[in-house]
C-alpha cells in the first residue's frame, strides 16, 4: 500500500511532496485546496481534524500522521537510503530538527500565520490589518537571518548534505516573492541555495506537477 | 566535557531539565530568568542570539543547540539507552515529533505566545488586551484536546512508552494552573498522567531544583 499526501499546491506541504519525490518512494496525492476552503470541510476534518495540510497516510496507521517537521523526519528515518537526514551525525541531525522547528514555529506559524491567518490570533476585523504588518516584520527579519545563515559558503542549509530543510527553504523563498519581496535583490546567498534546489529533477517534477513556478 | 543547559526556572526548558536528569548524564546549569529579562541581556544574547531558552551547550559544538524540540530529540537519540524516544519503532517515534510540533508550535508559541508576550503579535499595546484573550482561547481549546488523546486509557502521550513529549505536558499542566484553570477538575485524565510523572524521582529532583510546585 502507497503513502497518501493530504496537499495544497504551493503551501509549505510542497516540501513533503519534494520529500516524497526525492526518496523515490511510491504516494498517491490528495488535493486539499486551502484557497477553496477545503482543510475547513468535510470530508477533510474527518480525515485531519486540525483542518491544515500536509497530512501523510501511513499503511497500517490508522489516524493520518500530521505536522511538517514530524512528516518529513518519519520518510526520511524510514527511507535512510535517500539520505534525507544526516542519520550518522547527531550534531548534524539535530541542526535539521533546530532549522525545521524554527522555520515552521516562527517564520510559517507567526510570521505568515498573522500574515495570511490573522483571525488565528484575535476575532477582531478591526485589528487584522495590525496583525498583518506584524507578521510582514516577523518574516523580513527572520528572512534576514536565513540569509546571514546561507551567507558563509555553506551549499545547504546543514552544511554537509542536502536535506529535509532545503526543501522548506525553497517554499519559504517562493511565498517571499509571493509578498511583493524582491528576493533576489535582497537575499543573494538564498538566490543561489534556490537555484542549487530548482536543478535538481525531483523539485522539477513537483512544481510542475503542482503548478508553481519560484523564480530566482 | 559537559552538557549545559541555560533554562529558566518552570518554563519550557524545564522539559530539557527533566530529560537530562532521567537521562542520568552529566550536565551543567546556568540559569537565564526570563522575569528578570535576563534572556534579552547580555551576556545571553551573545550565546543564543534568539533570546530564548533552552538552549544546549554540546561539547564540540560552537553554536549552542536551540528550539526545544531538537534539543529534547538531540539527547534522546544521543542516549538511546534512556529510552526516551522509541526508536526502533518509526511510527511511533513520528507521533513523538507530531506532538511537539504541536505542543510546542501551536499551544506554546501561539496560545503562551499571545497570553504571555502579545508584543511579539504587534507593537500596539492598545490591542494587547484581545491578543491576550485570544492566546487563553488558543489554550483552553487545545487543551480539551490533549484531555481527549489522554483519556483513551493510554499511560503516555505516545502509547507503549514514557517519551520526550510526557516532560513538556507536565510543565503545560503547570501552566494551566498559573493561568487559573482548575487543571484538577476539568482534565481528569491529564491529572492522572500528571500523577505519574510526579511520582517519578527524576522529576521531583528537578521540580525541587527550579522551585516549581505543580498541584495535581
Amino acid at each position: 500500500m502507497n503513502y497518501t499526501l493530504y496537499y495544497s499546491p504551493g503551501s509549505c506541504s510542497m516540501a513533503v511532496h519534494i520529500a516524497l519525490e526525492e526518496l523515490g518512494v511510491a504516494y498517491d496525492l490528495e488535493t486539499v485546496p486551502i484557497a477553496q476552503g477545503a482543510t475547513q470541510q468535510e470530508p477533510y476534518l474527518s480525515i485531519n481534524p486540525k483542518g491544515r495540510v500536509p497530512a501523510l497516510r501511513v499503511p497500517g496507521e490508522t489516524r493520518v500522521l500530521t505536522e511538517l517537521p514530524a512528516i518529513l523526519m518519519y520518510l526520511a528515518r524510514q527511507h535512510p537510503a535517500g539520505g534525507l537526514l544526516p542519520v550518522n551525525n547527531a550534531a548534524a541531525e539535530a541542526r535539521c530538527y533546530e532549522w525545521l522547528a524554527w522555520l515552521v514555529g516562527w517564520i510559517h506559524g507567526i510570521g505568515y500565520g498573522e500574515l495570511w491567518r490573522p483571525a488565528r490570533f484575535t476575532p477582531n476585523e478591526a485589528t487584522h490589518d495590525e496583525i498583518r504588518a506584524n507578521g510582514r516584520q516577523v518574516v523580513l527579519g527572520a528572512y534576514t537571518k536565513i540569509e546571514q545563515a546561507l551567507a558563509d559558503g555553506r551549499e545547504w542549509a546543514v552544511p554537509g548534505s542536502y536535506t529535509i530543510v532545503d526543501p522548506f527553504l525553497l517554499v519559504l523563498y517562493g511565498w517571499g516573492s509571493k509578498i511583493g519581496i524582491d528576493m533576489r535583490a535582497n537575499y543573494s546567498a538564498w538566490t543561489g541555495h534556490t537555484q542549487r534546489l530548482l536543478e535538481r529533477p525531483a523539485i522539477q517534477r513537483v512544481l510542475q506537477r503542482e503548478g508553481i513556478s519560484i523564480g530566482s
